[in-house]
């Protein structure tokens, strides 16, 4: 499959709005992680079928945590009962859309993409999380089951965490955070790899190494791909001028997030540049590395060919051949030989061949 | 005929509006689809003869849509009898337009490319489609016959459908958004190929590969030139401050095109990207072969020449050549050769060239 | 002298406004040609004495062409009958000018260049044009005799065209348009010889395409530095707020020239990144062929040097040399030979070399 | 460790304004150093206790200089005892924080590195400074001892000089002032040293000018990368509406800092592209050299490899072999012989190969 | 020394507004050139004491321009004579100022560079000019005698001139004029050098033109380091709103400048992409080149490696060796040498090496 493209032309040719999975299928059976908090109270339940899952009640603070999108019949049993907007469920379901936050009359829609670094295929996964805040209402969708948010559940079963003291505003916000400090931490872990690339390059520039520079290049590139939408995501979040996210509690956190994304784009941004002047060092250095053979092959061919003629032509079956029968005629062309070979390298010597 | 450009000079020194195709010849017959339609009433006809086509009526929702556009004389009729201005005519019949969304006193205007992949000639072909918005009619223009069109006139025949209760912008959001979802096909197969060329690239980097490289690249370029210009459309088309959209029903769907639009043009620069990665690559991979190759060649001319030259001594002719005549001559000499011979190798293993 | 620049500093030093020709001489007598027009009336002359030359009537629509920028004195007297600003004076003599349009109380001054191939030379040639527009006069000066005018001066003749019912400000869009379409008409040409390189890169990059590359990519970035600042020039045309240019009936043709020179800038930057790109894979097919070159090279003497030793050994002249002497000793040696051979054979052919 | 981040996943998870110390552990004990000033009267004092601190007294100019953010309980007591807002003292913690300035409610909060190159690391050093302007108070905090301070201490000993007469403002930017005017000091010296291994390349390219040219520029990159957000920081200092800059005695200092960092930016930019430049000169140099390399292989090779054939020739045995016998033959193969050197040498002479 | 830089860590650590000189010392004795002047009234003089310098006189026009900046005293006096603020004259002494244009509450500055090209040394020196505008005066600093201002001097000895009838930043831009007329004159010397290495490139790339190109490079890029900030200089000046500049009388002039440093920077910017243009194409024929003797060598090798071996087979000393007993043995030898020669060369001309 296209790496850049989720499966698009599944849902070609319908009308806007249409519940059409594009993805790849992960997931049997969906399920709805309910909570519902506030500073003193906390529930907590997971449920299989739609008909059971609490309708959201203007009057309190809930998350639903919807995961699997593909069955398209339960995603249109989700949508009548938390009542959502088709445009917006049909981005839900296309895993392969672009980061954005996006409003609407009585909802936001922010969506992004988890990244993970899968070792043994040398490749970044993206999964797609999307978040509808409506009201006092947090839904969440992603594609299947493992996210990055335990540490945000830890704390909001914590009665006296701040996230228990504020809307769904700052829960969106801990969850978008706790994604991209997994950029972060999936970044790190590739420069390092990155960096320890150098020396290789500079003192044993083998294919493995051209291979190793081209697969950080690629990886690195699909990841700002899906990570610089993300800061205009921000962007536009902190200069919102709608009600859903708290000016005076949220926003800073909010701030704080755009600073972590912008420092999380200029490191992969500056790793991509770090492999571009490898790969220009490596090209020179391969180029450099000829030339020593080169060297090598032309140092023996210029002394041995000459040579090795002027033991042709003694070696030539002329009736009359004066030199051949001269007493010391093999001594001199030892003596002409060994003067010419020394000739050779001291050019080759005085040129800086070696 | 240049790649960048539809013959333009046609119209070399005329006066702006006047109706000269450019382009190339593609259609015999024009003909004119005609389509009447709200929520209750549709009557759908075609016509050869534009002094049977229903002159547009302000109280009814009509769709023309005009195939084939290289008849002037045709064409004439058809602006007189549907009053299109001259400026916009003229756009409409020159193929090489720029896309782009224009806004007269009284009706919008938009034009963009239709794109297909030509496996045969390994080209991306376009046709050009514009779009006159008019009170309760749209008009369309396009070169031949076959489009992207299919899916919304089956929208279009079923009462129920959005595109039923909805004006003529609905409709024309509706026709751009197949011809964008096309973009899509197109690149998502692309890429496809590109992706697939990776592996190849690395392991047999031979001259096919640097022409698919190439093909890929060009072709890029060429659908990056002609969709670059349609988000230009699209923004300008969402922040428009006319009649021609309906904020309220129909903006929503623009700005969905808008998402969408921007994601093609992403994906064609990223592959475009991944390309000059590609062809970098390939350079230094050739680059490293090539070392490849001459270590093969300096490691036996650097043992053999130097070996031939002595063989080349001991079969001289020299009269008095005393090493001759010795009884194990021959070994020794047999014996100097294989360690000669031994130390270049030790010396070019150490080397590391094998 | 250096391209991009007319010299410049003949007028060094001097006080702005001065009168200098800066440029190539090209034209001994200077002429004026005078057209003065209205939808009823048109006359027609020209005039080699500037005393002659009838004064400008603001009562009157009239059109001023003067050919011929290097007579210093012919100029003075120029600007003192038509009564002309110093400033605009000395950028129209100066004919190494950026492209501009600039307000000034009561008159508006544009300057552009027409282009063309001299093909001789295979050098893309200017000539500075230079609009002043002030009341219902417009006065144009070029420098030397042809120019792109011809077919607006046909218009202009006919009483019937939308030429003769405007005003200055829609002449001299139509002389800037017939400028700019010869723009389109010269990246054709080019681009038509670009797109054939192609096939001759891929299959048979020689020297001829390396100095077409470069010839067509030193051409284009030319093109390109005097054709951007035109863009600029309709970019300021279409947005100001002055008098110069009728809003009702002539902006909507500068809107129209906008979008052509947009297309001729696309156009030719598109064309430049494709010989970039040429040149790319020119570099890599170069080193693609060597590599070729290099295994024929390899196979020969890989093969070829050893069998040269062998043989050699058996040319020795030793006198204990026992297999010599065995009576089949001949023809082993050749089933030696032909097996080492085909060993070698074996090998390069596994390595994928031919 | 990775390069471009200090292991910021360490508070991966953890809620916003958690206390986390991330980065490398430089000091064992954290100390504060205490001046308190106006322009009579000047206290200079250091403390190893939080709970010696001076509060912070909203009637006194006062600066509070930390070193040593490793030990998280002790900057908990700091935050207490100087109540600053948890999401400022998490930054200062976090010692791979991007440059920034942030305003607050009753507070301004600014981070930026020193710079330092270490020369037998052959990479630059970063320590991380931040500062936080209260009221009338000055909060620094740095990760260890040692700083550019020094001569800002002097001048705020002496009670005549302007930092006395002024506000925490001028006391930050005196500051601020001596860590960019430290950058500029860093960067003259590594360009002396660019400067000097321009002749290198030209002359003399070999392995170690190649990595001296991939070490610069990957530490002007990292420079790039640290200094970059530090005009976004003097940037938005310079066009800040709030209070805590004084607009008329403190404004244009921190416009003359803008200056300053903008020429640092510069040049390590212009730097960052000579050292480009110098890549692809010793690049092409390298292709030239081996040229030289080949012309001297190939002139032996088809000098000597033809004539060494003809030398095997008349070495054959053949019994039948007439020019053996005729007297001259010696003579007349030398002669040959000279003259198809002389023609070959001829050739490669007029080539221009030597 | 640091070509981008002059010693500027000459002032590290002293407050701002030290008079600290930061260049290279050109001058033993410091000096004041003196012109009052108006329309009627001309009065010149030159100073070597500042105590004998008139004060400067809010009613009358005065120039007063200072040469030799590096002894501090003397210009302690200026400073103190003439009233100039400190930061303005800290960067009048510091010679590696940024050109910039700044407004203080009564006086306006502006820093820039003179240019020239010192062929001995193949490098553009530069000598920084300050301006202050002060009311109806004019201070003008230089580094050393010698600048472009010998016109104007002329120009403002005449009664008639512009000059004599306005103000001070009239005379301010006339100087500015001179100096940027002298980039002109040095970017089109430079030029021509440029043009006429292009056919040493494409036929004949030796080592010469890869210095001469890199040469030029570096120059301009210096050139357009130093002159980048010239225009953002003269933007900002024509977009002011402060008194400094006659906006009816002045402004234009200041426009025509602007004009004319933006067509310097394009100029030297086209010189640049022309320049790494020719690296690109000097590099490509490098490589081709070396196919070239490539191919004379494998034709050479090809052809004569065989050969020999067959001679040498023919020269082995078997006692049983059929061939060599025939008669015609040697004729068929050469038959067969001639043949395979032959075919090899069909072979290679073929593959069009030839
Ligand atoms: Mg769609
Ligand atoms: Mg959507
Ligand atoms: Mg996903
Ligand atoms: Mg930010
Ligand atoms: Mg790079
Ligand atoms: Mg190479
Ligand atoms: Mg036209
Ligand atoms: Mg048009
Ligand atoms: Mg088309
Ligand atoms: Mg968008
Ligand atoms: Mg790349
Ligand atoms: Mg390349
Ligand atoms: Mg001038
Ligand atoms: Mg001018
Ligand atoms: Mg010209
Ligand atoms: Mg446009
Ligand atoms: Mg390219
Ligand atoms: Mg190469
Ligand atoms: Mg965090
Ligand atoms: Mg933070
Ligand atoms: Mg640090
Ligand atoms: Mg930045
Ligand atoms: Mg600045
Ligand atoms: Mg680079
Ligand atoms: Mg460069
Ligand atoms: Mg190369
Ligand atoms: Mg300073
Ligand atoms: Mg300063
Ligand atoms: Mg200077
Ligand atoms: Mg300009
Ligand atoms: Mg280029």
């Amino acid at each position: 499959m296209a790496r850049f493209y989720k499966k698009r032309s599944a849902n070609k040719g319908l009308p806007p709005g249409s519940l059409v999975f594009i993805g790849t299928k992960k997931v049997d059976t969906p399920t709805v992680e309910y909570v519902s908090y506030d500073q003193e109270n906390f529930t907590e339940s997971e449920f299989l079928r739609v008909e059971n899952v609490p309708k959201n009640d203007p009057e309190k603070r809930q998350w639903y945590n919807i995961t699997g999108l593909d069955n398209e019949e339960f995603m249109a049993h989700i949508q009548e009962r938390l009542n959502i907007h088709p445009l917006a469920m049909e981005d839900v379901m296309n895993t392969g859309q672009r980061a954005k936050f996006e409003e609407f009359e009585d909802f936001a829609f922010t969506t992004l993409k988890m990244l993970q670094f899968d070792s043994k295929a040398s490749r970044v996964i993206t999964e797609q999380v999307s978040f509808v805040i409506k009201g006092t209402t947090l839904i969440t969708f992603q594609e299947e089951p493992g996210d990055t948010f335990d540490a945000v559940r830890k704390r909001l079963r914590n009665p006296k965490s701040n996230i228990r003291k504020l809307g769904p505003d700052y829960l969106a916000y801990a969850l978008m955070d706790s994604i991209v400090d997994n950029y972060v931490y999936l970044i790190e872990g590739m420069g390092e790899k990155v960096d320890d690339l150098e020396l290789k390059i500079l003192e044993d520039p083998d294919e493995d190494a051209l291979q190793q520079i081209n697969m950080y290049k690629r990886e690195l590139h699909f990841i700002l791909k899906v990570v610089r939408p993300v800061r205009e995501l921000t962007h536009n979040l902190i200069r919102t001028e709608s009600e859903f996210i708290d000016k005076k509690k949220t926003l800073a956190f909010y701030k704080d997030l755009d600073d972590l994304i912008t420092h999380v784009i200029e490191s992969a941004e500056a790793y991509r540049q770090v492999l571009t002047d490898y790969l220009q060092v490596y090209h020179t250095n391969v180029s450099a590395k000829m030339n020593d053979i080169m060297k090598v092959l032309t140092i023996f061919s210029a002394i041995f060919i000459p040579l090795s003629f002027f033991a042709g032509v003694y070696g030539t079956n002329f009736d009359y051949f004066p030199e051949l029968h001269f007493k010391y005629s093999y001594f001199i062309f030892w003596g002409v030989i060994v003067t010419m070979a020394g000739g050779m390298l001291y050019y080759f010597k005085r040129k800086g061949w070696f």
